[in-house]
């Protein structure tokens, strides 16, 4: 019974270490010694026996999750498979299962045995689908659920550990109040029976399940603003040192752990809590969810978020939940799961560009030569998503005066943008 | 004969100003000292009768501008008046006709005469269809086509004057030399000439009709970067110095003008490209393009250059102009307007929200607030793009399990993103 943090204060370096170091362009022992340290994780779970391991961490490549998973709405397992496939095959680095309808535990089993990248959770979820109200929640069915869970192989646990009883009075004051599933859940358990929050009061044994089978913890933001009016206030902070405290429990007792983020944050407050999280929770890394960064554009959201994730990155996020545009609509559905990761894909790399991270500039390179070339071929090779890219050339061809224009368009050294005779790069090349 | 500049340097607060002064919440006088300063640039030419006044300066809110126009290619008046239309509706601030194909005369005769928003061109593009080649171009022929535009009714004109023909060798060593269609047009002129750019040389003249009609001097950056690796380098400031120069000649002379900027940048070198051209533009409006912070996503450079836009009007920037999802793929159609739009939309509310401008956040708390009462119908009225956000969620309900269901989601307090069980507002509205 060991994890990857105990390892590595052992002084030993893992497998994982090693396919973490090898993808990372770094050495084993450099992963070893931030994973000691705890700013970086390596989610995998002893049950997830399909895993290829990823590292979290501000130092490493900046990694994106999606979450898919039903509500009580709509989606079956098939849907979710579907989704699982089309984040994965977009690129995102992790998935969250973050089902609250039917078919929970079957939905949960079919994604872990199909997934190469780590899974995460939120088994508060799973919690409230077994009882008939909130209220029932017991300290019983919780540890449960989380063993369960476990031991089927889940990599990442959000729980919502930092929010008190002492911090629902601030959330009652916000425009928006409690915009987080699991924080309004449990605000309304802890005002309903007058008790401290389970997963706080349950946090030892929570560990100890958690260490059994390599489970990071993720420790939720059940206070993250829902709108710009509530960001970076009094409650978001009063939670955020818990979860500093939480972290320092977490490591003592051997748990590989990181933070979670807002929400909706104004671009200029950014940056502030990038390094407040940094400081308050001793490095440990920080995973946010955008932030979206202007409340008045529903549809557009996973456009709205990335703006704030990549500022959020390049302040030392490192990770980021993607957003698709359904936030605030519905449940997203196999397109807009990929939209959401294209979007984060470029968030976290225009990151890792700024950051100046080895090789991140590569891949913009290539395509920019691939451009100078007109290797139309190598460009949709090189992109975060070559259909699109070939689609979207298609239709312009599809839409330029005469047959004749598109079949040489689709040769030709130059697009329908410009035309041939104001065709920059083929001017500029001939001086 | 007068200008906007020279009125408000004798102290005259014009019409304009006014309506200018209105729309930003500012008194006039303080429109009227910045339009003097140079600061804030009013573009209103004399003839362009159906015009709606807007000003274009850091301190005012950020304005976006939405690129339509025809190339040899592909579309037609009509299509391009659809194009304005589009992008009017969506929120676009100004729009620049850049038709490089037939009916160029036509095309912007029309988008004038139906456009209460400023109109720019690039003259250079209409010069170059009144000739075989390239290297037919003179002096003559491009006084004409300045002069001919003014009297239409442009106003504001990009003139790539500050590309020098010392600079040329740099562009050369660049990955992709010049990629701006203006910049590689006059630079294949002044080698094959061997003679100094002619909009350079014939500066005077043309400021001599601008100041005429009062259009707007948009000094364009032919040399900007088209990919990270040719980003903020030797050929970029060597002409932005050059365009420091112009301002300056141009404000002697009583013509108001902005300085265009680049194009590709990696996010960290943003604040820095906003501070170097107020620097050196004398605090010259900076119109940028983007910047685009990452080169491999085409078909998603809308948001690619999103995240730079936001930042770039963090720092400064006073307008934005868009670039479509068909940026490097072909011509963009209406709806690529629209998403190009939307999407510069939201970089310009970011910055300005940031920036805390007056009043910048209301919509932000207004749509928030109907969030917390489950008022959809609100909640889409305050949208930056109403029909897209109600149709996915119109989507979104068509997905749910039942039709029964479907049917209590439409008017119930929940989304199908969580179903009514897991919904935080609704729960947390119940604390």
């Amino acid at each position: 019974m060991s994890t990857q943090l105990i390892s590595a204060r052992e002084g030993i370096i893992t497998e994982q270490m090693r396919i973490v170091a090898k993808k990372e362009c770094r050495t084993p022992e450099s992963i070893m010694n931030e994973v000691a340290a705890g700013t970086i994780v390596i989610p995998a779970n002893i049950n997830h026996s399909q895993i290829t391991p990823i590292g979290i961490g501000k130092s490493l490549y900046t990694k994106i999750n999606a979450n898919i998973g039903n509500s009580t709405m709509s989606s079956c397992p098939k849907e979710e498979l579907k989704k699982l496939h089309t984040a994965l095959k977009y690129g995102a680095d992790t998935a969250m299962d973050l089902s609250t309808g039917a078919n929970i535990n079957e939905i949960r089993g079919t994604i872990i045995a199909n997934s190469p990248a780590p899974i995460g959770t939120v088994p508060v979820y799973e919690a409230l689908s077994r009882v008939e109200k909130s209220e029932d929640l017991n300290d019983e069915l919780i540890l449960d659920v989380i063993k369960g869970q476990a031991e089927q192989g889940v990599d990442y646990m959000t729980i919502h550990a930092g929010l008190l009883i002492a911090h629902v009075p601030m959330a009652k004051k916000r425009m928006l109040r409690i915009v987080s599933r699991g924080g309004s859940i449990l605000a309304k358990w802890m005002q309903f029976h007058q008790r401290e929050n389970l997963f706080y009061t349950n946090f030892d044994k929570i560990l100890e399940i958690c260490k059994q089978h390599d489970v990071t913890l993720s420790l939720g933001d059940g206070l993250r603003p829902g709108c710009l009016a509530d960001a970076s206030d009094e409650a978001q902070f009063a939670e955020l040192k818990v979860l500093g405290e939480l972290v320092v429990r977490c490591r003592e007792a051997g748990v590989q752990v990181m933070v979670e983020g807002p929400g909706h944050v104004p671009f200029n407050e950014i940056e502030m809590n990038m390094k407040e999280e940094e400081k308050m929770c001793h490095g440990a890394p920080f995973y946010i969810l955008g932030p979206i960064v202007i409340d008045c554009a529903p549809g557009y959201d996973h456009i709205t978020s990335a703006i704030g994730a990549t500022m959020g990155a390049f302040h030392g996020a490192a990770m980021l939940c993607y957003v698709t545009p359904k936030e605030h609509l519905g449940l997203p559905n196999a397109e807009d799961v990929r939209n959401g990761v294209i979007a984060y894909k470029i968030a976290a790399h225009a990151a890792d560009v700024a950051l100046k991270k080895p090789g991140a500039r590569k891949r913009d390179d290539e395509i920019s030569q691939a451009r100078a070339k007109f290797d139309w071929e190598k460009q949709f090779d090189l992109s975060l998503d070559p259909e699109r890219a070939r689609s979207m050339r298609a239709e312009a061809l599809a839409e330029t005066n005469s047959e004749e224009q598109a079949k040489e368009g689709e040769t030709g050294n130059y697009c329908t943008m410009c035309g041939p005779d104001f065709c920059s790069m083929r001017i500029s090349s001939e001086l």
